[in-house]
């Protein structure tokens, strides 16, 4: 990607996108819960070829019209997320901490398909909370605490 | 200004910016409307630092605190707006038609302190009408139908 187009995504992202760390419940995970990467952007349908043309700099995510007029571009997964931030990090300027955040969650992370401890999960569920702040979501459903909670329900915590 | 901060700007622009040309009105104007063009960038007070750092880099525009939480800076004034425009236009994307149809209005303008021909300013006027459906507006109040009838009303477009 060049680095003009890079800038200017980066600029894009701090003024209307939106890099998301997120606990997922998941009854079919060993440890109950995901963590989910995403990096979206937004607009509306009808100029949803601006999306397309983001897509394609990137090579990856997917485009999705949502049935409120707006149009959302998703980058989902670590892998994907880590690529796309390592690309516009350089630039980043108002989403700074969120995007060194996601990363370092995403390093420490076991690589795909490797387990998890569980210890090492509750921690980053811990850096995982902070994107509710620094996002100002109010509708955060899931915390580390719950994981905690879930942890010790399971027994997933005894060494 | 550096090209790689032209371009993230151009993406912040796009992202969470506006470019605004209105009509304003002037019991104090010999025409009895004024056409006023700007630029503005929105970002929470507590980021305002940020807006900062953007009024450095064009030199020019002012930042101002609203009551709601949120900073403004603002770009105001033909020829202020027309040197933004001019350094972001190679990098817009999807404002790229308010960007143009601002210089053409800025460019067919008389220069600052010269009088306008009541039927240019007309002509301008109209052009301004489009910025209302670019930007969406819903409470675009002054429009060149209101001009129209002014200048009737004032016998100002006889020859």
């Amino acid at each position: 990607m060049k680095e003009i187009d890079r800038a200017y995504i980066a600029g894009f992202l701090d003024g209307d996108g939106c890099i998301m760390l997120q606990l997922i419940k998941r009854d079919d995970y060993l440890l109950g819960y995901q963590i989910r990467a995403s990096i979206v952007f937004y607009q509306k349908t009808e100029y949803k070829n601006f999306l397309f043309w983001l897509k394609k700099q990137f090579g990856f995510g997917y485009v999705r019209d949502r049935n409120d007029g707006i149009t959302e571009y998703t980058v989902v997964g670590f892998e994907a997320v880590r690529k796309a931030l390592i690309l516009l990090l350089p630039f980043v300027r108002l989403k700074k901490e969120q995007a060194i955040l996601a990363l370092e969650v995403i390093n420490e992370a076991p690589g795909s398909g490797r387990k998890y401890q569980p210890k090492l999960f509750l921690k980053l569920a811990e850096k995982v909370d902070k994107f509710g702040q620094l996002n100002y979501s109010k509708k955060r459903k899931r915390t580390s605490k719950q994981v905690l909670n879930y942890f010790k329900k399971h027994n997933l915590l005894s060494p």
